[in-house]
């Protein structure tokens, strides 16, 4: 344990000796064992992730940046947070994207011959529209390299069809969405290149089903903005098998969405007061806006309830932290990460001390444990403290990536942390109109706050 | 490792020596950790599980032992192992209880003034029926201590109703329905020890809902046989706060549910032959019955699946089993145990030789490890395979309780295994009218028939 320690001080260096409250030790005791239960006895008999999560999601719904909805919903977590008494709170001015769907949104394979067949399609966020009906030829395609390998005429004036589907094989989902994430960001761009006239993305998702799921996309002023859609899996399918035996067919694409200027809006922001060591700072924190379909339960609403349960967990048993903990309410993860970036921002101009952070954007799926950005040392000193957790199932403390909304703290905080959960069920949702309240389950999501909060527990306790 | 295996020796004494082919090493090799990736690739891209429990619970639905689905499920069962192209398919014949609901199943409790409330209720698994309407005043209680300290007036000629709830705190659900279980299972009869004319039973969930949750219960031959209904949770809170205002309120309860004859029924086998052990026999297997509500997905149409799917990926992949994997669907698991008591009886009076038996009962969502009941030894022996199980998220090896369709093989199998998974959903939709298809994930079925496999494999190469 003291090796841990002594590994921990050489390989992270000078930067530790300015934390004043170095733990002598971290090992954890009975009473931390004692402590742990009592947070989740609190939050498996009187937990309100669940209740807040159901407001948010019904009362307010989707809450896409710049939207009404959006600011409903700052006003919300201010006022919940305002309920539970904390020694702070307030909010982050942040200028956010506004970009809206609009009320046209069609798409239509037209054969050869014989009738059309409309498919669910969604733009991806960002996208410009198509000024009226936009009808073209389709050339279907799986990876970079094939496109590239097209012949000129080939791609010209038509819709690139990127068709990659997620690799199923990998038992962490999220592998899998990062390795075919590409097609929905880049696509545009590179079919753009190209000289296509619109990008038709397949739906980045494991399961077999008719929603489309939206989600960012990048345009690059070198190059014409392309209007780029999601196809569900079951409609991209569907248009690949028509194609083989039909490849002159055309698709008419309609999407009235467009981007209005800047809007001001906010990251909401609650802490209690560390105490013994009030100037050192744990973040933990979701997103408070969510893609303008469905109503933004799984990503984010859950990682937004969580977080603020956090503090009511540590509060309702009597645990104060003696550090700082900051519960945050992130404003514009989904398309510009404003909020995160703003965060950081503001820490580091007025100097703050930010001992870790930690995100809670996966789902408020049944708990896992958590993925740490750190140095192999302190990930080592993080792990003396995975038997506590191994009861409550929740024992998995690995290296790994932690989070968007946290990730421009990484240069201040000694460790980003991401809350895991299980994630076999969240791409069936992310990003659609079937991401509602409930699919959600009142034991996962409020096991998962006490997780969470108790591993802030011990970092407020015991330092890094 | 050797030293496991020396104790193993020593604590599971002679027994073991009947065994031809004790493993002179379990470590897990490379290889394995290959194959046991082929399985879950299999299982990931091309893995029936899924499919077929649509069949079942679409197509033929609830199937309650002695009813024409029970039969239906029998020869779909026999036929799609057939189709799987094992060495041997049968049938076990055994007979099996034949309760029906009936068509009338109607709750409301009559306020002493006003109108009144219709409650959801449904009949206990093998009640009495009510002849017509019976109508009685209810006394409530939470313990058995309360019942028996009540005054006999209090409770001749009423209902009692037994309402202590789940405990939450268990982050295992399935010890929280453990311990509430007993309501259900003898409240009939100790209601007749003090002379009520009914009993009513709390739904054993921990979730607020409106679904009166089935199961079996007892009656004592030396007591009257009183009618017993579920409430729903939301029922029963709302009948226990009417009742603190209105202690004289009553109680109507009109059920038609009675027992007919027995009926002829069987267990599905299915088996691939040991390539080096063909005596030596491992079990895996799940209940073909369910209760009549709902479409019996969960509980047990998941654990049918993926027994069968176990021999079928074991097959697909060419991991031919070096001892002889049998996969069985019990029959009558909910309200008799007949199939699993024949089961038993039938290896003994023929002398097999069972290494290990393995049990999916418990959900099909996503795969958290095995149970194991056996010898310290034994269950240490198998924790040498935990590594391989880690990295799906299927690591936990534990010592407990297996299963109930395989318990009666006890003194015949050297380990008895439950698979288990995620448990936090399975008591929303147990024995309800919500266990249904649509509650089943694709990947959390599949993977766990992966996790499954794996396990039989080791234990195909390497023994116990």
């Amino acid at each position: 344990m003291r090796l841990f320690l002594c590994r921990g001080l050489l390989l992270a260096g000078f930067g530790l000796l300015t934390f004043a409250a170095q733990a002598q030790t971290a090992a954890p005791t009975k009473t931390d064992s004692i402590n742990i239960r009592r947070l989740y006895d609190e939050a498996l008999l009187r937990g309100q992730s669940y209740d807040n999560l159901r407001h948010l999601t019904g009362r307010i719904g989707a809450r896409l940046s710049g939207s009404p909805q959006a600011q409903q919903a700052v006003d919300w977590g201010k006022l919940t947070m305002e309920k539970l008494g904390l020694d702070r709170v307030y909010l982050q001015e942040v200028m956010v994207p506004h970009w809206v769907r609009g009320a046209k949104e069609k798409g239509e394979i037209k054969p050869a011959k014989g009738k059309g067949i409309e498919l669910n399609v969604c733009a991806l966020g960002g996208s410009v529209g198509t000024g009226g009906k936009l009808r073209a030829g389709v050339v279907e395609v799986k990876t970079w390299a094939e496109l590239a390998a097209l012949p000129a005429e080939k791609v010209k004036g038509k819709f690139v069809f990127f068709n990659r589907p997620m690799n199923p094989t990998y038992v962490e989902t999220g592998r899998a969405y990062g390795e075919a994430g590409d097609q929905r960001r880049n696509g545009a761009i590179e079919a753009a290149k190209r000289g296509a006239v619109g990008a038709l993305v397949r739906s980045l998702t494991l399961a077999h089903d008719d929603f489309p799921h939206t989600g960012t996309m990048r345009y690059d002023e070198q190059v014409a903005k392309l209007p780029a859609a999601a196809l569900s899996t079951n409609g991209a399918d569907q248009l690949s098998q028509l194609l083989k035996a039909d490849p002159g067919l055309t698709f008419e694409l309609e999407m009235s969405c467009e981007t209005l200027p800047e809007v001001k809006s906010y990251n909401v922001v609650g802490e209690i007061t560390g105490s013994k060591y009030p100037a050192e700072i744990i973040t933990v924190g979701g997103h408070l806006d969510s893609w303008d379909l469905g109503q933004g339960a799984h990503d984010d609403g859950t990682g937004c309830v969580q977080s603020m349960e956090v503090l009511r967990l540590l509060k309702a048993t009597g645990l104060r932290p003696e550090r700082t903990v900051r519960a945050v309410l992130f404003m514009n993860e989904e398309n510009g990460v404003r909020g995160g970036e703003k965060y950081a921002a503001l820490a580091k101009a007025t100097g703050e001390k930010h001992l870790a952070a930690m995100e809670s954007d996966g789902g408020g799926f049944t708990p896992r444990g958590f993925s740490i950005e750190a140095p192999a040392a302190v990930v080592q000193h993080m792990q003396q403290w995975q038997p506590l957790f191994v009861p409550y199932f929740s024992g998995a403390f690995e290296a790994g990536h932690a989070g968007t909304d946290i990730g421009p703290l990484k240069d201040q905080a000694k460790a980003l942390i991401g809350y895991r959960c299980d994630s076999q069920r969240y791409f069936d949702l992310h990003h659609t109109a079937a991401d509602t309240f409930d699919k959600v389950n009142r034991r996962e999501l409020e096991l998962g706050g006490a997780s969470m909060a108790s591993l802030i527990y011990l970092l407020s306790k015991y330092g890094l």
